[in-house]
């Protein structure tokens, strides 16, 4: 199955959001869904979710309703998810070991393989069975256990200095959670959880009704 | 100034962007911007940068640039920055004690005025100089301090009635941390923070290049 370019953001987070509820019906035993079940466990339109589906592919017959397990797979395979993509978080301070701590990422096929930092006191350390290691082993650590998404948790300024260090390690994904931007070559994706961008679409979304409706 | 309804969640997630270049710009003293210095350092095209600002105002002059600190007042009270918002955590475990750590917060005006939580061994602590209370005093806190904004980081078995305990307490906004959705009352507004949603889009991004270009 090919891609389409034109498929937006908002699609792909939409897609994603199915996926994660597609996996909760599947660990259910569940074996066909319809667009209108998933539309009301999700609070989205039947046609909408008809609609996203088939910008991914030709799946389901009207009135049959979806097999669950192929809807998983293809949606799976569009987002890339059906493989493993082994991570390693950069910054062992709170925010690295809380994710280190998180055994979701590793369950869906993200493990988290180790954490950096330059601190002596961290190095050595597990964290839930996972070592913090000196940064000056970056690359070798990253060239021989096939890691491909580096977890950005390190401070403002040392964030670039951090991601062009994983850009020349050869990583072609980071998932940066350092509160600024960086930048990267074309062929290396970023995705960003920024924390005040996100408590400020709150505040916006809570100001809102005092203006308007 | 009015709102309109119409707003995307794309540009205001975008507003929320400028203002932190803003904000980062007036604690450098700059006075007066342009679109065309914003849109270079923020990667974003200038002409989108004045359509986004007169979304929500009329201010610069052709040619003059942006007054920074008019720009700064006009975002931020559009987003509805511009007035405390008192917060607290529900959830004292890794992720509730990694947000209550971070500074970063209280210095944009969001303060976390305490941490909740049912295990005895918490109770009574303070990370970061803030305290952790038992859930059963959650009602009280929230009436006396003038909470309104609550920070989801409980396990997702308890996540909707937690919800429903804060939506009780009169909270009007809730930062959701937790790997699930959850129903609110149309008068609270809900931000999530889904760190798989955010992980899969990111593999979706690394896996496109595999299939276009």
């Amino acid at each position: 199955m090919g891609k389409d370019k034109t498929i937006s953001n908002t699609t792909v987070r939409r897609l994603t959001k199915y996926y994660r509820y597609i996996e909760e019906l599947d660990s259910q035993d569940v074996q066909v869904v319809s667009s209108c079940t998933l539309g009301k466990m999700m609070n989205i339109s039947p046609s909408l979710i008809r609609q996203d589906f088939n910008t991914i592919g030709e799946f389901g017959r009207q009135g049959h309703g979806y097999q669950l397990k192929t809807l998983k797979k293809e949606i799976g395979d569009f987002l890339g998810i059906n493989k493993v993509h082994n991570m390693i978080v950069i910054g062992a301070g709170n925010l690295g070991q809380t994710l280190a701590n998180y055994d979701g990422f590793s369950k869906v096929g993200f493990p988290i393989k180790a954490l950096f930092d330059i601190n002596p006191k961290l190095i050595g350390m597990k964290i839930n069975g996972i070592e913090i290691i000196d940064l000056d082993n970056l690359k070798d650590f990253i060239k021989h256990n096939n890691i491909n998404i580096g977890i950005l948790c390190v401070r403002k300024h040392c964030v670039q200095q951090m991601t062009d260090r994983l850009v020349d390690s050869g990583i072609k994904g980071i998932w940066n959670f350092s509160a600024t931007d960086i930048d990267v070559p074309d062929d290396v994706k970023v995705e960003n959880v920024n924390f005040s961008n996100s408590l400020f679409t709150l505040s916006y979304l809570m100001n809102d009704k005092y203006h308007s409706n």
